[in-house]
């Protein structure tokens, strides 16, 4: 399935989470049993290419897909969860949200000092969690050169964001605000 | 990697979440890219048995395993979720856990009606959680007659519980007390 036919398979949602927005929904892609096996296909052609040691992903739906690609390429897969899920002492981080604040934390035992970790989660808008999440794997002493995603809201700029911090942006699908 | 050596990467954590628990901790076997791998290939072995059409994971743990077993098959995963999570309409099920209540949702329109489904998740305890995935699948119109599972501690007798409700119950492994 090319780009496109995936594309189709993702469902809009109007006015979610307000007026105004259209919210771009994964589950009917992951529902779809080809759609979904051609987007971790298309996934691990990309992540191949950042030749990390191990895939972060972002909770919760950063984890349908990072984990796939992870196992898929035999290497490593670290969670990067909300706060108080993690049974051991974590480090995290703040951030904003349009609507307030959250916190992503991470099992500091998970990265290898200076080991290369692909980011992953499913849609890319402003990249403010995508930044804070970068900021955690530094802090555990990961290099992190790539993050990769299933959709970019490329209006969103969060790419351009991410870009300024050094980092390889890839995503399989975009879309615009049509 | 055979189970017993699957089983040395799963890490054990005394007393969380209170004095007496060993909780077991799948953080270290995901973050081990050979473990990790042979984790999905025996469940994957576990889940062909099956024969489903579609792979049900519970939020957030059961994402990270049954996403990539389903991508695997090229079958649709379906996201059992918590609450207030999903964009559209939803169907719920309300639980009780052994330190309140909890509720699980889902989107009535990822399942087909009368399709095969199988349900995951990481861990197996008392077999609560999955009891209420269970119904809650049924509810949206899917058969579901498999339950596979990363851990299984059979103490607790989870599996004892939903073979009760006609389930074949698989895990690839188990763990006592000791």
């Amino acid at each position: 399935m090319d780009p496109a036919e995936l594309k189709a398979i993702v469902r809009t949602i109007p006015d979610f989470p307000k007026p105004g927005i259209l919210f771009r929904d994964i589950t009917t892609l992951i529902a779809h049993g080809r759609g979904f096996a051609a987007t971790i296909d298309r996934l691990v052609d990309r992540a191949l290419m950042a030749d990390a040691s191990a895939v972060a992903g972002i909770e919760a739906r950063g984890f349908i897909f990072g984990a796939a690609v992870a196992a898929r390429l035999g290497i490593g897969f670290i969670p990067l969860r909300k706060p108080g899920k993690l049974p051991m002492p974590t480090i995290g981080v703040d951030y904003q949200l349009e609507y307030g604040e959250a916190r992503l934390e991470l099992d500091p035992g998970a990265v290898e000092d200076g080991e290369k970790v692909l980011l992953m989660d499913d849609l890319l808008a402003t990249g403010g969690t995508a930044l804070a999440a970068v900021d955690l794997l530094r802090q555990a002493g990961a290099r992190v050169h790539h993050a990769l995603f299933v959709i970019d809201l490329h209006e969103l700029k969060g790419g351009h964001l991410l870009r300024e911090e050094g980092l390889d942006v890839q995503a399989i699908m975009q879309f615009d605000g049509e």
